[in-house]
């Protein structure tokens, strides 16, 4: 639907992005008698949640894991990606025989979150209260609306606990989310690179990824699937801003500096002389090819909205009241987007609740991305972490 | 020529803006005799550079300072803007009687640079050979040709040497441009919150705010004024993102946290309700009456191509070998945009050219913006600099 381009990268016919999808997902749709209740007071009624699944589980249900993906992740995390044809998925360091989170001994679950577009409903899906799709009639939507969503989704699978909820940046807001929602249904929690409210100067950074896409005027004031078009520039322009913000300027210098794009010198014009402009631009094309434009707008929404101690008088230690769950807060020393004292305020309150938690800063100079990349020390935490944490659940070592 | 709303907003006629800038600033006309030789190889001719003075020169014209404007800014460092009305320029703190930059004492000059669009010759002129619009066509600036062609109008107002060179961020690199190409004319240098070279990660910013300028089709591929249109909307992106790059996450922190603008809770919509929404649209759209598209993308590219070591193969002290000039180098703590280190590294190459130096870190959480700012401890280290230098001089205490 998005392009022709998209399905030859991706090597498919010629359908439409959701059958694409849900060829290779697992697709829970839930109808009319299990509506999803909304932060907004909106009762969101049909939808789909599209999942994957890796490993077995065991009989007793005790081993699932449940990995929340972030802003621009799906729930590809650990297989081929059915439109960028990627192979291991977006974590596939980390989800895998006999990694961190190990597939040979755990079940792993990743949802495309709701609001997404990658299966789950969003506003690119059609409401079948008008027949056309949702566009910016799609409801906002909230951190807690996607845990909601993925409790019920585990409710369908008949999984009561989680042995473990981990995620980084957006996927760390839903494992705080988890913990303080449904404490008993969490063993342990996994929090990566996050914070418990968005900054300014990140909600800053989504508003202009927003007017972005919405001075596109291919967006149509949302209604461009209807129209047959698409706001890919502008979409482009918010993933280029976004795209910064997940590196370090450490990490732009060791690997771009100020090195030339295949030339000698510059040309005195508005090509991509820079290495780093060809880069960004590479990183705003190949977005648009894999992502939603409105999916952009609801989520980054969610993310700015997203503030668990406003929810419970201010104080964020009282999200984690009496909880008996045991977390390891994960930071990164060049994360300037979720810096270290975004995350050692979780760990504060976590304190302050008398709750079980690690802290480890690692020092790296990859940035906010660091979560997704190759950090041995990361590593090395998380497969102490879970592998205790498996010990004390009763998994076995 | 841009907007009704322009003209509404200074009060003045409906005539276009560069006879409304004439009116306000003086204007040095280059013709065929003087051309302006680029960088690129290109001869610029004819041209012309509007400009600002303030105080008087004295008889051995020995008191004059040059202040160099950053980006945005432009030749109204002390008075009223002709666009936005706004009394006092840019820099009112700084410049004017018994400031820093004492006007009872000094003659101060301020140019518009050339690409600019107020009043100097800039893609939104006239291109004499096709009597349309410059555009795309006129040919790339860099940080040499402004200073180049500061220098023609220092020569025709017959002022062989500046007592002082001061600006902050682009002006900062013009100052050290000025104190590299002709270091005989330069007396005393003040570069603020600046760096001998544009990092990876502010062309990276640069290039986002490009890209959301060309993607805005009213842009034109450039030729947005013969077909009377203005991408406005792309321009505001752009600043929009700029902007964010200047302040600090403190500073957002301190001014709008997760401040709600105008209302008791969030909407669950797009509408700007937080207050850093708001203030970042406010930013967005007052600059696309003062600002053409053009110009900001011709000046954040002399931006990007600036490194004034790969000038002096690759080492910066050679580019201030035997400098007799004393420079003043200011960094604040809190600038993120160009940090301290990227300031001391000038520091280094200066004392590696056993120049004389003084080096300030201003501890402030105002972010880059803060040498526009009230920042006392800038102005006693500037106010004492100026005075030690001005005696040094023989201009008096």
């Amino acid at each position: 639907m998005m392009s022709e381009k998209r399905e030859l990268k991706a090597g498919l016919d010629a359908d439409s992005d959701v059958l694409r999808v849900n060829a290779v997902s697992a697709v829970a749709t839930f109808g009319p008698e299990a509506p999803l209740a909304l932060d907004s007071g909106v009762s969101l009624s049909p939808f789909n949640i599209a999942y994957q699944t890796y490993g077995r589980l065991n009989a007793d249900k005790s081993n699932a894991i449940l990995v929340c993906h972030a802003l621009t992740g799906d729930q590809h995390v650990a297989s081929r990606h059915p439109i960028t044809g990627k192979a291991g998925g977006w974590w596939p360091l980390m989800v895998g025989p006999g990694l961190p989170i190990d597939t040979d001994r755990f079940f792993v679950i990743c949802q495309n979150v709701i609001g997404g577009c990658m299966g789950t409903t969003g506003p690119k899906d059609i409401d079948p209260k008008t027949g056309k799709p949702y566009g910016l009639s799609f409801p906002v939507i909230t951190i807690g609306d996607m845990v909601r969503a993925q409790a019920m989704l585990l409710d369908r699978l008949g999984i009561k606990d989680l042995f473990c909820v981990i995620g980084g940046s957006m996927g760390g807001m839903q494992v705080l989310q988890w913990a303080a929602a449904y404490p008993e249904r969490v063993f342990c929690a996994i929090p990566l690179a996050t914070a418990a409210r968005h900054s300014a100067q990140n909600i800053a950074f989504h508003e202009v990824g927003r007017q972005a896409i919405m001075a596109d005027p291919d967006w149509q004031g949302g209604d461009y699937l209807g129209e047959d078009k698409n706001p890919s520039k502008g979409l482009a322009v918010a993933r280029m801003a976004a795209h910064i913000t997940y590196l370090s300027e450490a990490a732009l210098h060791r690997k771009f500096g100020r090195n030339l794009q295949n030339r000698e010198k510059v040309t005195y014009g508005f090509d991509a002389d820079f290495q780093i402009e060809s880069y960004l631009r590479h990183q705003g094309m190949t977005f648009v090819d894999r992502f939603d434009a409105n999916s952009y707008l609801y989520i980054t929404r969610a993310m700015d909205y997203f503030d668990l101690a406003a929810e419970h008088g201010g104080v964020l230690a009282k999200a984690f009241k009496n909880t008996k769950t045991r977390f390891c807060v994960v930071s990164f020393t060049s994360d300037w987007l979720f810096p270290t004292s975004d995350n050692r305020q979780i760990v504060h309150a976590l304190n302050a609740a008398a709750a079980n938690v690690s802290f480890v800063e690692i020092d790296t100079d990859k940035g906010h991305d660091a979560f997704l990349l190759d950090e041995p020390e990361m590593f090395a935490t998380l497969t102490g972490f879970i592998a205790s944490a498996a010990e004390r659940r009763g998994l076995g070592r």
